[in-house]
């Protein structure tokens, strides 16, 4: 029996990660005659992750890691107007079109029709909100939970306080590390659809992923036809 | 009959604005060789204003409009290590102590006993998080949301959500505008503790607060009574 279903958002149910990719390509290019893509690169990818701490995930979180690295690697040269080039890259991130991958729209709204569906996304409160609402997804989903992380602990007291058993839940998502893990260590089901490109900060290896349970699709197209099987074969 | 009590965070369960306004001087000394008080803290607030459509509230908001406000106002001649010095303001902001009023521990562990109490907050989910934590406040209440607005609908909807009747319901803030009005509006209850300083865009004229019904206190130490009497009424 499954009692809820919920969904991952950013590059589960909508394309998410090639605006981060390309707002790093212009980030590059900005600070090209200072050094090499890889550079760059490395040392914002390094800033991010000091900075999780304090900004947690999320495109402002991105931005202001931008603005610090571009300081970092310009010894301070950088100057206010190109520092504005960043800030402007944020607004246009956070007004982006959202555009729900492939085959999104008719598996979520067969599956609304039969079970309660929810949104489970970690980021930035208003920004996914505002995802939520640009998609034109949110009258298929019951319930939209914005997180700041997701480990089992978090699941847990989210279905907790849901009054749904783990057993009875199933979570959908493209990373393992977030979305497929902590579902299966706390005994719920799992199903994972991997998006073409995975931060790295979401990667993970193959003997940790090999030890969880779960179900892997290449298309979410497939869905219905997983959970149809799921509860056909749960009673 | 009570069944839920809420409290707002800034400034009303700990100090906050204060956190800001130290900020903003700061940021008033960075730029007093090109303009004068009144003149960035304007230009400030309209940046602030303007972006909130983008990055909703909280530090790395504010932080985002500071930078931005920054390069304006100097014509973009700003520094890069100018512009680090406000992403360290950002930094220390976001790992500050957090420190509670006077009265509140006392306050709100003797409702606890009797209530559940619940923080209902504006703002960015990890830093509104990490101060429920830092507070040490954050084992007397059994829930706590974070939400991007304060409306009579979103107050409508999170009761909806707890099976709470508004009339059953009672909140506590420092704003008019966010906690006490919206609340008022779908027939909760409210009680008003003002905080030695509103910031602007939370302040309400008082023909508009008039028409409301809520209780104000000068200090949330009056708190306890206030809902003895409540309930005593009430039955």
């Amino acid at each position: 029996m499954l009692e809820l279903i919920a969904f991952d958002a950013d590059d589960t149910l909508w394309h998410t990660e090639s605006l981060y990719s390309d707002a790093q390509s212009r980030f590059v290019k900005l600070l090209a005659e200072y050094h090499p893509r890889e550079w760059i690169e490395q040392r914002l990818y390094a800033t991010e992750m000091a900075n999780l701490r304090y900004y947690g995930y999320g495109i402002k979180s991105f931005i202001l890691s931008m603005i610090e690295s571009s300081i970092e690697l310009t010894e301070g040269r950088i100057t206010g107007r190109e520092i504005q080039q960043v800030i402007d890259l944020a607004k246009e991130m956070l007004s982006a079109d959202v555009r729900p991958l492939e085959q999104v729209e008719s598996t979520v709204s067969r599956l609304a029709e039969r079970y309660p569906l929810m949104i489970i996304t970690k980021g930035d409160l208003i920004d996914q909100e505002s995802k939520v609402a640009r998609s034109g997804l949110g009258g298929h989903f019951k319930h939209v939970e914005i997180v700041s992380d997701k480990t089992p602990q978090s699941y847990a007291a989210l279905l907790a306080r849901y009054n749904v058993r783990p057993e009875n839940f199933l979570m959908v998502g493209n990373s393992l590390r977030s979305d497929i893990l902590p579902v299966a260590a706390i005994g719920g089901r799992a199903v994972y659809v991997p998006y073409a490109v995975t931060w790295a900060h979401e990667a993970v290896d193959a003997e940790t992923a090999g030890a969880a349970s779960f179900v892997q699709l290449e298309h979410i197209g497939q869905l219905v036809a997983v959970v149809e099987k799921m509860t056909d074969d749960s009673h």
